[in-house]
């Protein structure tokens, strides 16, 4: 099914493709940002390699391409990007929209299992699947991007979560990830607590059922003999990593009783807080980052 | 009397300080963001020269913070930036609400004679004496900012009237100014003439008193011997300069005839639209510019 092109914005010499598109997975139809590079634009035969970007609660495609500076260095290195939304959206499920930080805008990358949420709230699968088979299918889009290649994932937040989790659910899927601000050990904090709750369940299995989402616990099955290939930043004056949402180090610390810490890089940004001055201080490096390891830099 | 700060922010290595501070020209309390870059703030005893943002209509100093991106090159320049506000807020004059292109957050950078507005709407004595003279003499603040060099001035769409008019009404007064997409003939345009009739008035004198905030008018009078150090981007996707909002040509054609082009330089950018979007393309560029003419390249 294709896309509908709500707007096309220039932006550093690439386009801004604000769409929408069907999703067997979510039932509905997505809102999704996309960012093809001057290169891909310039009418050669050149197919540019793709970086996911997942944002966090509360977020549409809308924040990051107009504050996370992306853009910048991905016109520089030739990469796309894409800007998923963050939840369906308009399906007026009970309870959807009652927390910021749960329900539509909050479907934390993952496939709900619990009602009401079980039908459309399938955001892993989305990200996964259906998005990039849409994406590298696509009659207008496919021709410019490199289906060929793995494809990079990053985010923020919640999003840091999506990107972690999901590169480590599907090892060799992804060519490297990173994170901003990641909840890295959800079973443990208060928002990862909240969603798994709502969208997994409460049962007797929830701690095993929990924990196949949780990257703290994914990480520690991690192959020993392969690179993370993975970046992560955290700003030290983050308030939701001071009241122990984000939990890091619990990450790291798996990481390195796992033996697996190799390729793993974790910064912690002195005195940078939560928001898009934070990510879109250090956008470009992310962006290297990915350009690395997609055959760019 | 000295700034209170509402908010310190990380970004790009340096610090955006969320500001207020009472302007005698306004009577009343202004909103500012002051962007200081680290060199700045790196314990040296270096300060740094100022370059004034001037937003365009609607916009606070929130929106160019977060999406012009020219903390990104300030960072690298070692340039300070200020972000003041687009006009007083909370006066509840009669009529101050009613639209969006005139009276709250449409301040137009002049001095208005007509009221309700002649006591309070005094932005062009705001820009050029209050706000500079705060910051460089603030105890806090003033010691990281050069006031012995001349400032720079940019600014976007409203702003940009405001940073070319005030150019070219004080010269000799700012090193260098920019603009992106400006009203740069504001008494042919439905914008200017709602703006000066309603700040300066109607009258039977109206054509020449409007003429004397209007940039393409005052650009004829400048020193044939001072080149322009002017640069101006304008998308020509923009919507307002195909709707004859803009009027760029009148002001090259003005500057041409006058034979005071010498250092202007105006570049219609292929298919950049209105938005913060095409400012961040081309931020950098206009860093560079002021930067050239305060010395930092």
């Amino acid at each position: 099914m294709p896309f509908t092109t709500k707007a096309t914005i220039s932006s550093f010499g690439g386009k801004l493709y604000k769409l929408t598109h069907p999703s067997k997975a979510t039932g509905s139809e997505m809102a999704v940002n996309l960012y093809l590079p001057p290169q891909a634009l310039s009418g050669g035969s050149r197919k540019v390699p793709l970086l996911i970007y997942l944002s966090g609660l509360t977020c549409s495609p809308e924040n990051c391409s107009e504050k996370g500076f992306f853009q910048h260095n991905a016109a520089k290195r030739g990469l796309a990007i894409v800007y998923p939304d963050t939840s369906p959206r308009g399906l007026n499920l009970p309870g959807e929209k009652d927390s910021w930080d749960f329900g539509e805008a909050a479907g934390f990358y993952i496939d709900a299992q619990a009602e009401p949420y079980a039908e459309n709230y399938k955001m892993e699968t989305y990200i996964t699947r259906d998005l990039p088979d849409a994406l590298f299918s696509d009659e207008e889009f496919g021709k410019y991007l490199d289906g060929e290649k793995k494809v990079s994932i990053t985010g923020h937040s919640m999003g840091g979560h999506g990107a972690l989790s999901l590169y480590l659910k599907y090892p060799g899927k992804y060519a490297s990830v990173s994170a901003f601000a990641p909840i890295a050990n959800p079973v443990n904090c208060p928002w990862g607590q909240k969603a798994f709750r709502g969208y997994i369940g409460d049962g007797e299995d929830k701690e095993k059922e929990w924990k196949e989402h949780d990257s703290t616990e994914l990480v520690r099955k991690w192959d020993k003999g392969t690179p993370l290939n993975m970046l992560i930043d955290v700003g030290t004056g983050d308030n939701f990593y001071k009241q122990g949402q984000l939990l890091p180090e619990n990450f790291e610390k798996a990481a390195q009783e796992a033996g697996v810490s190799e390729g793993l890089t974790v910064r912690y940004q002195e005195g940078y807080d939560h928001s898009y001055y934070f990510m879109a201080s250090f956008a470009d490096e992310h962006v290297d980052h990915a350009a690395k390891y997609l055959g760019l830099l």
